[in-house]
């Protein structure tokens, strides 16, 4: 077992055992709220210590230069970062006269815990001061789900003993001194102090700092206001100056005595927007807040996670520890998709500064799979976002000698800033997986306007790319070549699998949405031409097919390279591409992560179970899992393919793979796609959940350690909650009108009076588990497993 | 017929017509002079109006760092950028109060003439200054080829009319303003102003500066020496500062007398050397060439020189400008390679900054095989270059996860300095380069400590790369897959037939060597096991090859690509690499370069006469000839499959490349392989000389335009003189004992007292000419073409 006693094991919330300050970056990623729109790390009240401090909102970001040594045509030239905003986490504490700093002093009780279900981060502290002062202080932390510019926090100080003098200073901060990174130098400058003061204001306990970002332009706002209680005597005074503005409360405090202190904070930005205007904005936002009061904000958001939770509540019995990283792993995707509202869902979320802030093909192929299910109206939030941004798709795909939309591998505002191409504008898939997200989203919810408005044009837009981008070869056969795949370790391939199996989609889904919507279609000047040679190609596609293994391929020819040899690859030599050159690790039979085993998942449907078993098996022993976004998938396939025992491993690496740190850089933002990953690992995985072609079907098998699951998913405004336990699984309908889905194959149809209860048939002889490369093994985490750990 | 009115025609000269101000900077890297050690831009002697200011010493360069937005395993951190040395040309002139500017005033007449023979570039001039005042200024320039630290000027201005009076400023500049350039701004930075003076000195006719670079610590040393000679009254003076030591003469001339000024330059650089040592080094140069005198120098100079063309001279009877143009190319490739002296042979020897300064693969391919038969001792110094960087190669290997060596894509000081991988790194055809250019001079000289000592180390170095680098499958077969070709509008492809057959040859040569030297190839560690897998991985050396096609293909399943669309591609968008990303390139049938057909001219005895003509005419049909390096290899397989007269034309190209500027770049330096392409076009094209396995066999056939062609080829310390005439062709040996050589297949014994005359056979019936890209055949030269130019 896989142990982390960072953390206690709870069903409904993540209590902190104790506070490790070596471990406070990742503490602060782990413990960041978020609602889409306005993202806090877990940084401590005081400001410091801390591992990265960390406020965004969605979409801030600053633009810098790409450089080059060797230019190309088409390299981007301006690249886009996350930024820092305006602090406004920070409540400094002072006691008699030393300043609350948990690296001095004595530390009696440090407790924090997040609470699933009201949405609340809580913090308790017993301090002594180095002069022997004790103050315990509460304090809980929230950013609204239901307001989504506002966040909040309650503070209470009180005496342990003997009476103190406590000094609060409640800030925003603008322009925080960030650790050094090692990255670029020019990035660097640019992202130092990024923001250019406007206006700081403070006047009793109002607080308002005004900043703009000097190159991409943005003004960004942030307001507080405060309520203050404390014994008479109790003393306010506030002040400003460009990147600081501050109330400081000032109280003697007899033993019983409390001050507290509820902090209201609303964060603005905008592109276009005036000083006047955004000042308004957030102002008007604050107003909102304090008049909803403290207690008001935690019951919305508790009401706001209790619908949620009705809709998509994992329920795991048997293993504790996954329960509690289910949930977890739920509400972060929650978090981070929520209030998005037509801007990206980065890859960290707003969790972190990883990945520079960068949205990526995880956030539509991983966590939108699970939003539609759980939370849809944050995926049509989310494709709204992509089709605001296709005029840039569709300016890059020009610049490309394409016709259609090329979505770009990595941004924040749309606009391509991947600078190592075959890695970046070679990985087209990405097209297919909005579109492919654009169909599954579809036909969840039958959302007929997205279909017609943002679906449509998406659709079409992408299957102009794919008809340009492949060619039909002199038999007639649709071939996509020197493209790049999923797995980061193979590069510039022909009839890459997944892509071409996901294009397939993308064009046969753009013309069928052609058929639905022709007055549409017509002002996006498709043809019928068009529509048939989509169909067309298609037909066509070509499928990489190995004849010596009898299985699908990578990629053509992909099997005949040479294997990576493991045995001389020792286990701190991973991960690879930071130990061999990209020419080596392209080159040979190595996979980073499951690549046309995540075709085996998402295209399920154009493979044979043989097929499926033996390819399988043949990538198992590639695949090193140097990504983060693998292990879901193999614990998919593994399910499928009846290893069960080995999906729960893959399971455990998917739901501990920031409750662990098992890449060891949680500290720069939570992998969102691998906690989605989690849902995806026991709903398709055990819950054998597929949704092809409109058909929600399911084949559930749980793993020994297992004695039930159950999970709601949201169909067509439908809530269906699935309860497997081992050898029986009822279907049952919790909201909505009758629902046909399929249950191993066979439809059954479900209404809210009569939930099915069907066999879970016994599971074919085992196959020979299949060998992972030496140590590359994920971690045992089934007591039953045949082998030790390695 | 391309016409070049820049230049009069004449067969040992290049003189120019008039001058053309928006050519000069294309003229300066025509007219420059060059040792191999000490580069000279033929800038005007008064320095100014210039393109590009050039003053070089070979293996001086600056570091910078190398930017990567996104950075990987194995990229190189450091850059290397040739500099600008201590400029020795500049000799200033004031006509009464004017300065002498070609911008202003009166040109009367201009003319500057390049002599092959002499090795002299001459200059005069007669002026009119605003002001009325006529001078007539006769100039001589040389870089010496016996004294490799020298260059000499010869400077002599006489009023014409009216009395004048004169001021000459002789001068050392250090540190000039360059021209700017559009590349990275960090690169840029670091190479402005590069040189930090260290010593300046200036008394009487002798000056002195002495600077070191920042960051690469090399130290520069330029000193000047000067013999005047002007009317009585004639005043001398000096100064120096820290970038500018000046002679200046001042004198009252009446027409009919004459100031006359020999200034004598002498430049060292050293990377270890003291001050002291190195003014030294500097100041006995001087002496040396001042002892000699100015005409003892040019005396040398020509002796120098009869001696290079006694064994090198190319003779066209038919077309004057080719002829003119084969001088003017062998000139060049001996001014780049004959005092090298185990430096480099940069792309653009010292005629200009282009790429940097670098050597590429182009010197061992393009350039060393023309020396080979024309100075081979520059050969055997260039190739002790490689191996003085073989600590470097095998650095790099080893950082690259092989064995051996892996020398560098681009350099100047051993260490890789590409920083796109693709077509660097993964370009490792270069280790084969090196090593044929190994096996090419040691059969062409039988030069036994070469092959021993320097040899022998380079073929096995490179043939452990090769043998790591590629693998053996199920079957046996060798494979080497992911690397690059000669062709950069391919990449990364698998069982690249160039790549292929050259590693054959290095990994056959390697084990042959091994044979030869017993005791060397055990200080390298080698044993029979390693041997005998050297052999068998060249036996089993996979050629790639198509079924369809009956062919060989240039990488294994290339031919299936699409073919890219030249209909839809216009002129304006060549060279396709500026208006096309790479990932459409790279993935598409289009050839910048020949990349196969470069493999049937020098692997062609692996390939039948059959495969050679379907496989030259596919690739024809592909090629568009973005690279100066094509069109020679074109020209070569063109006559051998008897396209007499697209040979003819391809010659034309080779030839004219920097003469008629046809790239538009010669202002950065000139096409050092593509004007060695001029020989070969002739020699191995027409002349049908090759030299596989140590036989020199000839197969000569001439083109309708051509009268006769005869060149020399030096091979084993003997002269052998090839006269081929319409139907026949006389083998002669002008020095040296008798030589077995081949004429179309049949041995044949060639000796000073008997010369062969063999029949030249009829041409088969000829094949209908390949077709080109659109608008990408090359010019028609041949009067006798079927078709009127495009």
């Amino acid at each position: 077992m896989i142990s982390h006693p960072a953390y206690r094991v709870e069903p409904w919330s993540l209590p902190e055992n104790g506070l490790n300050l070596d471990l406070l970056a990742q503490s602060e990623s782990v413990f960041a709220l978020s609602n889409g729109h306005v993202g806090w790390r877990g940084n401590l009240d005081e400001g410091e210590p801390h591992g990265l401090p960390g406020s965004y909102l969605n979409g801030v970001h600053e633009l810098h230069p790409l450089p080059y040594a060797e230019a190309g045509y088409g390299y981007p030239a301006s690249g886009q970062s996350t930024i820092d905003i305006t602090n406004g986490k920070v409540i400094r504490l002072l006691v008699d006269d030393e300043p609350f700093d948990l690296r001095y002093g004595r530390l009696g009780q440090h407790e924090r815990v997040l609470d699933f279900k009201t949405g609340l981060l809580h913090r308790s502290v017993e301090w002594t001061s180095p002069a022997g002062r004790t103050v315990r202080i509460r304090c809980t932390r929230l950013v609204s789900f239901v307001q989504r510019s506002v966040a909040a926090i309650s503070y209470t100080v009180e005496p342990l003993g003997s009476p103190v003098r406590v000094v609060l200073q409640s800030e925003l901060v603008a322009n925080e001194q960030l650790p050094e990174t090692d990255g670029d130098p020019r990035s660097a400058a640019a992202l130092e102090s990024p923001l250019v003061a406007e206006e700081s204001f403070a006047r009793a306990g109002r607080l308002r700092l005004i900043h703009r970002t000097a190159r991409s332009g943005l003004r960004i706002a942030a307001a507080a206001d405060h309520v203050v209680r404390g014994p008479a005597h109790t003393v306010l005074s506030s002040e400003s100056s460009d990147d600081l503005s501050r109330l400081t409360v000032s109280a003697r405090l007899e033993p019983g005595q409390q001050l507290h202190v509820e902090k209201f904070v609303a964060h603005g930005w905008s592109g276009v927007r005036s000083l006047p205007a955004l000042k308004d904005q957030a102002d008007a936002a604050l107003a909102a807040a304090t008049s909803t009061t403290w207690d008001g904000l935690c019951g919305e958001q508790a009401e706001y996670l209790a619908r949620f939770w009705a809709g998509a509540d994992v329920e795991v019995d048997g293993d504790p520890e996954i329960q509690q990283a289910v949930r977890f792993a739920l509400f972060h995707v929650l978090q981070a998709g929520a209030r998005a509202e037509e801007r990206a869902i980065p890859a960290k979320g707003l969790t972190g500064p990883g990945y520079d802030g960068h949205c990526f093909w995880d956030t539509e192929t991983f966590v939108l799979s699970v939003l539609t299910y759980t939370a849809p109206q944050a995926v049509a939030q989310a494709l709204r976002w992509r089709y605001a941004t296709l005029p840039a798709a569709r300016d890059r795909a020009k610049q490309l000698g394409l016709a259609g939309a090329a979505f770009p591998w990595r941004t924040i505002n749309g606009a391509e800033c991947s600078s190592y191409w075959p890695a970046g504008t070679a990985a087209f898939h990405i097209n297919a997986d909005i579109a492919d997200a654009v169909v599954r989203y579809t036909a969840a919810t039958d959302d007929g306007a997205f279909d017609r408005d943002v679906g449509l044009p998406l659709l079409v837009e992408t299957a102009r790319l794919w008809r340009t981008l492949g060619h039909h070869d002199a038999d007639g056969a649709f071939h996509i070549d020197g493209v790049t795949g999923p797995d980061e370790y193979s590069a510039l391939s022909s009839d890459n699998t997944y892509t071409n199996l996901m294009a397939q989609r993308n064009l046969e889904a753009a013309a069928d949405a052609v058929t639905r919507h022709p007055p549409q279609a017509d002002l996006l000047d498709v043809n019928d031409e068009e529509c048939a040679a989509w169909r067309r190609a298609a037909q066509r596609m070509t499928v990489s097919h190995s004849r010596e293994l009898a299985m699908p391929e990578q990629s053509a020819h992909s099997t005949r390279r040479q294997r990576w040899d493991f045995t001389a690859t020792g286990p701190e030599q991973y991960p690879l591409m930071l130990h061999f050159p990209y020419f080596d690790l392209y080159r040979k039979q190595v996979l980073k992560q499951a690549d046309l085993v995540l075709a085996l998942h998402l295209r399920g449907d154009a493979f044979s179970h043989g097929d499926k078993a033996r390819a399988f098996a043949y990538y198992e022993a590639l695949t090193v899992r140097d990504s983060s976004l693998s292990a879901c998938t193999q614990a998919v396939l593994a399910a499928e393919t009846c290893h069960l025992a080995l999906a729960y491993d893959y399971l455990g690496e998917s739901a501990m793979m920031d409750l662990s740190d098992l890449e060891h850089n949680t500290r720069d933002g939570l992998h969102i796609a691998a906690l989605a990953g989690t849902w995806t690992a026991l709903v398709a995985g055990f819950g054998g959940m597929r949704d092809h072609d409109g058909v929600f079907s399911f084949a559930p098998r749980l793993p020994e350690a297992l004695s039930r699951l159950a999970f709601t998913v949201r169909i067509r405004d439908r809530s269906l909650r699935v309860e497997i336990t081992g050898e029986t699984v009822v279907y049952a309908l919790t909201s909505g009108a009758p629902l046909e889905i399929q249950h191993y194959g066979l439809p059954l149809e479900v209404s809210l009076t009569s939930p099915r209860s069907e066999a879970v048939p016994p599971a074919p002889p085992g196959l020979p588990e299949p060998d992972q490369p030496p140590g590359r093994r994920p971690a045992r985490r089934s007591r039953d497993a045949a082998s030790a750990p390695s």
